[in-house]
């Protein structure tokens, strides 16, 4: 019986390594690339293998880039005295996409998991530190996910901050634009409740 | 606002050109992928465009391969006399994990579809007709898909090699096995009443 030939087998071996792609998608999408121009594939090849070897975490806030330090911490019209923390560099784009943060970032590397074996001295909280103690950081916004490990980590991060003399806030919990009451689950609606403002 | 540096623009913008991705799950990729380690995103590429490099058409009987004649074309142990068209690479691999032909195949490149622009002319119907003439070849299975394009390709090929003098047959339409009766269209069950057999 013929079975795929070793170089198909091993395209679809690798490509079955992605998330959410299993072994009929990796062969979908093997088949898909034996059928595209060999120039395209050069170019989707480069792309993931450059796009690897170019990027790495800026060595001031940990965010992905391809200059050292990165374009936010290099750039002039930045605030120095706001920090807003996030776990990882999605989040810091999500938190871009707002258009309303003007300081910098610093980038943690994931969140404090006990169950997965992360815990402080896996994520730059080190650098967090020193970064402030050498700045003249004023306020420190922590914006990890509003989950378990998310709420975890901000509260870890506040106690241990607050004795260097910064003032640290926590980004809101509440109901989100466009939501609906009647199917917002309790803890949310109930600190929607809690941070309500005077209008 | 920071946005996708271009190292990982390209990554995102390279896999999105891919079936079933569309920027949301080719931005999920490409993280993944940037937290890879160096040497597997290396192997991930390499398989990819060697993949492509390596895998050709078999100039024979057009099934990709990374020899020339393929495997199948050259194994002694297949019959000459018997040979199996298939549109692509895919169906005969599909027909192979039946373990039931021990013959030739012969693929198409695709199936005709005036819609598409697709005609004869560009499908591995001359290469057909003269490996017919030149081969001990007695009997072609024509086994395209069960669709309209899949039909009228082998009722074009019927017509075609009829007169070179060898038997053409058609793969037999029917219920599938494990198929439910109640749930079979009317097109399929009246063509596996049509092809009933005496038991």
């Amino acid at each position: 019986m013929q079975t795929h030939i070793e170089p198909i087998a091993r395209m679809i071996e690798q490509l079955a390594k992605l998330p959410g792609i299993g072994s009929k998608t990796a062969q979908r999408l093997a088949f898909f690339i034996l059928s595209m121009e060999e120039n395209e594939v050069r170019q989707l090849a480069e792309a993931i293998y450059l796009g690897k070897k170019k990027v790495h975490a800026c060595a001031v806030c940990g965010n992905l880039t391809d200059q050292d330090p990165c374009a936010i911490c290099t750039d002039p019209r930045r605030r120095d005295d706001v920090l807003c923390v996030v776990s990882d560099a999605r989040d810091l784009l999500a938190m871009e996409r707002t258009r309303e943060f003007r300081g910098r970032y610093h980038v943690l590397g994931g969140t404090i998991s006990p169950m997965e074996g992360i815990g402080p001295d896996q994520l730059r909280i080190r650098e967090l530190v020193t970064r402030i103690g050498r700045s003249e950081v004023k306020e420190v916004i922590l914006a990890t996910n509003p989950d378990v490990e998310g709420e975890a980590t901000a509260v870890y991060l506040a106690k241990l901050l607050k004795p260097l003399g910064v003032k640290v806030s926590r980004i809101a919990h509440g109901v989100p634009v466009g939501g609906d009451l009647e199917y917002t689950d309790e803890v949310t609606l109930g600190r929607a409740l809690e941070g309500r403002r005077e209008m």
